[in-house]
C-alpha cells in the first residue's frame, strides 16, 4: 500500500489535509485546468452497499479532456475503453492526512501500441501533473476557501 | 479503426444489431454476471455538449465486480486508477451493426507489476468474455425481448 513515491501506473502526491478537503481541492484543480469530471463512486458507499465491508474514504473521479478525448476517439474507436482518466483521492492512515493521485495517461495509452496516441497522451499527463502540484501546493497552505464535499 | 480482430487493450465483438439493442443486451448480460454499472458516459452527448462535435451513439459502462474490486483496493489502495472495468458499446459502421468491447482486465492490471493481482483479473476477463460471448449469442439469435435503451 504505498502511500508515497513511484507507482507504475499513476502518480501519486500525499496530502497534509483530510479527505474532504483533498476531494474539493482535486475537483476545483481539475476544472480549472479544463477536466470535466464525468463520473464518480464512492468506493466506500459502493463497498457497503454491495457487500457490506467497511473501508476507508475514497473516491475515483473519471476526468475527461473533451479535446483530447475526441482526437483519440477519431484516431481509433475503441480506445473509450481507456477513458475517462481517473483522479482518486483517499483518506490517508493518519487523521488530517490524505492521498490524491492520477492515471498516467501515457502509461495507459501505451497499451494502444499506437506511436500516435503519445503527443496526446503526453499533453494530457502535463496537464495533470499540473493539477497534482496545484493540489499539493493549496494542501501545504492554509485553506481558507476550500469547501469539503 | 478495428471493427474486428484483436485489440491489444480488449475484447471486441461486432454484432449483428443495431446500437441500442446492443447496449439493451451488455446491460443484461452484465448484470447477469454480477457486474454492476456503476458509470455511464455517453462519449456523442458528452462530445456534443462539450465541443459541438458530431459522433456516433457510443456509451461507455463502467462494471464493477464488487468482490473482486474489494481484494485489489485491499491489496493495493492506489489501484481504484484502474477500476471500474470498461465496456463499450458504439454504432457499426453500418446500419443495424454495432460493435460491444470490453478491457482487458488482464492487461490493465498486468500495468501494476504484482503477480498477485493476476488471478484476479484473471476471473474478472473470464467473466468478462462470458458476458460478450452471450451478447454475441443473443445478437445472433431473434431477440424478441431486448428492450432498446
Amino acid at each position: 500500500m504505498p502511500d508515497t513515491g513511484a507507482l507504475p501506473y499513476g502518480i501519486l502526491e500525499p496530502l497534509p489535509v483530510g479527505y474532504e478537503t483533498a476531494v474539493a481541492l482535486a475537483r476545483e484543480e481539475l476544472a480549472g485546468a479544463g477536466f470535466g469530471v464525468l463520473t464518480e463512486i464512492d468506493v466506500r458507499a459502493t463497498l457497503k452497499r454491495k457487500l457490506g465491508a467497511e473501508f476507508r474514504p475514497y473516491v475515483i473521479l473519471g476526468a475527461c479532456n473533451a479535446p483530447a478525448a475526441h482526437r483519440a476517439l477519431s484516431g481509433e474507436l475503441p480506445v473509450g475503453l481507456l477513458l475517462p482518466c481517473n483522479v482518486i483521492v483517499y483518506a490517508g492512515d493518519d487523521p488530517g492526512t490524505s492521498v490524491v493521485a492520477a492515471l498516467d495517461p501515457v502509461v495507459l495509452f501505451g497499451l494502444t501500441g499506437r506511436d500516435d496516441m503519445a503527443p496526446m497522451a503526453a499533453e494530457v499527463r502535463t496537464l495533470l501533473l499540473q493539477v497534482l502540484e496545484r493540489v499539493r501546493e493549496r494542501a501545504a497552505a492554509p485553506q481558507p476557501s476550500a469547501k469539503g464535499s
